[in-house]
């Protein structure tokens, strides 16, 4: 199939939003920004280094690719309107492949009310997906990394430790508990609690997209503060924990060092009465870095990428 | 180098615009939006397909991949307001190549008046340059590919022919004339061209990527009109002839077919007092493709990049 048919056949599987004033098929789209702002990021991923074609599906890496930039907008206090897709990809690869990521970011859009409004296909040797973002503040001042201040506390709203215990599965050539590895392939994210915490008046957010403490050092260091988190107040789900039980291996560094789970973790004033779906997990101090029960943490804070 | 010094070096070097809320360094950026609409585009550009490290700088491949976005931005009568990039890049590629890009991705922005608010780096096999452009239309109507009607003139603004001369003269290992070989490293584009034929009224416009008739083939199709070109109209440059000279080549093929000077050429109502930037080059009837000098086209229409 040709470049130009392929995209024939991608753009006709895009439903475009009441947003949408110019879709795919011009030199550039156009999309509503009834706020006068717009939200925007971009992300990158390789095969072979955030993604394996033998673990994920097409759909899985579309799914991904698109949650990636689209838990950063909501991580802003933003509402997710539009994404573009570029995608580089080998002359030999199946139409079908691309066919089903475009299905992938499609459906991972769809859970937001976003639509899939530009993009490009190249020749690669390797696949590639770029995925750049764009949200609506809806009036709302955005969340920055940079405004935690001592006294706030830090909650949590969303999957730890799920990704990287399915990682951890998949590298072992294991698949069950299904949950796990099926959550390394594809997150689910909290996206409505983004705009949810901006309203509550979240004075700092992120997504937990590097590891949990390392996200939370980026707060840290934005907002030059300390942060601390209290082990006893995280959740390991049952089927974390029974991965780490297969493996022998510590769920708790699975639940605060683990990426790609895009949580949201934000901070509030005291007093905040939050809804249940975040957790209090910890709380701002004068000084700097990120403490866990009350002491450094001794493992690797970050998280790296499978290769 | 590592990862998050170099960002902080790339971002130390991007200064924001006035319409920047939120620059780089959180989950997301946040960019003003006056219109209430943005307009979107999204280019990928892959070591040794879109560009070779032996034939162009690292800022020329900067300013080539932002050019490439701006100039679909400006093709829909939009003023450019800001980019986002995503590389990916072998771990051995020299830091200084990257900060050259960003140099040169800034310099390309700073001619319009965009700021780079955001971007991504991962590593790759290849360098990957994946960019995002956004706009405003400043109340203007999107001025499609759609819009061509029985009757308009076919218009021009910019160089053709330049950027194919280079890549001839580079691939036969020549050198000179030296402008058409800077031009294939990076083209000038007449970006206030694209505002000031939405305000002329321009019915459909592209920028010309893929090579003149490609593109009119592409505003023909969306349109359901014919499109004819004049050839006694078409400006053959000087260092174009002359590279066509030395390569016993034909200098009009490469302004009908060449690409990526990205040239703007758009349709506009019969009577419309033109500026002097802009040239008719031909026009549009009833029927279908296009004309040149009332025939089909011998050779081949389209442009494909060098590998």
């Amino acid at each position: 199939m040709g470049e130009f048919a392929l995209i024939g056949q991608i753009t006709a599987r895009l439903p475009q939003g009441a947003g949408v004033a110019l879709g795919p098929g011009d030199d550039a789209a156009v999309i509503a920004a009834p706020d006068g702002r717009t939200v925007v990021t971009t992300d990158m991923l390789i095969e072979g280094r955030h993604f394996r074609r033998d673990w994920s599906s097409a759909r899985d890496v579309g799914r991904k690719a698109a949650a990636q930039n689209l838990a950063d907008v909501a991580a802003m206090g933003a509402r997710p309107t539009a994404v573009t897709v570029a995608l580089g990809a080998p002359g030999d690869l199946e139409a079908a492949w691309v066919l089903e990521l475009a299905d992938g970011v499609r459906a991972e859009c769809g859970d937001v009310g976003a639509s899939v409004i530009g993009g490009d296909t190249v020749g690669s040797e390797a696949i590639v997906v770029a995925v750049t973002a764009l949200g609506d503040l809806e009036g709302r001042d955005p969340v920055p990394r940079s405004g935690a201040r001592a006294g706030d506390v830090v909650a949590l709203c969303g999957r730890l430790g799920w990704s990287e215990a399915g990682l951890q599965l998949l590298l072992e050539g294991q698949h069950v508990p299904e949950e796990v590895v099926q959550a390394h392939r594809s997150p689910q994210v909290p996206y409505s609690a983004g705009p949810q915490a901006a309203d509550l008046g979240a004075t700092a957010m992120c997504d937990v997209s590097d590891g949990l403490l390392a996200d939370l050092g980026h707060i840290a260091e934005a907002s030059s503060v300390q942060i601390g988190v209290d082990v006893s107040a995280l959740e390991v789900a049952d089927p974390v924990r029974e991965a780490a039980r297969l493996l022998q291996a510590d769920p708790i560094s699975w639940v605060l060092t683990g990426g790609e789970d895009n949580a949201l973790v934000a901070t509030f004033p005291a007093g905040t009465v939050l809804p249940d779906a975040w957790r209090v997990i910890g709380g701002v101090e004068t000084g700097s870095g990120v403490l866990v029960d009350s002491t450094s943490y001794a493992g690797r804070a970050g998280y790296d990428h499978f290769s």
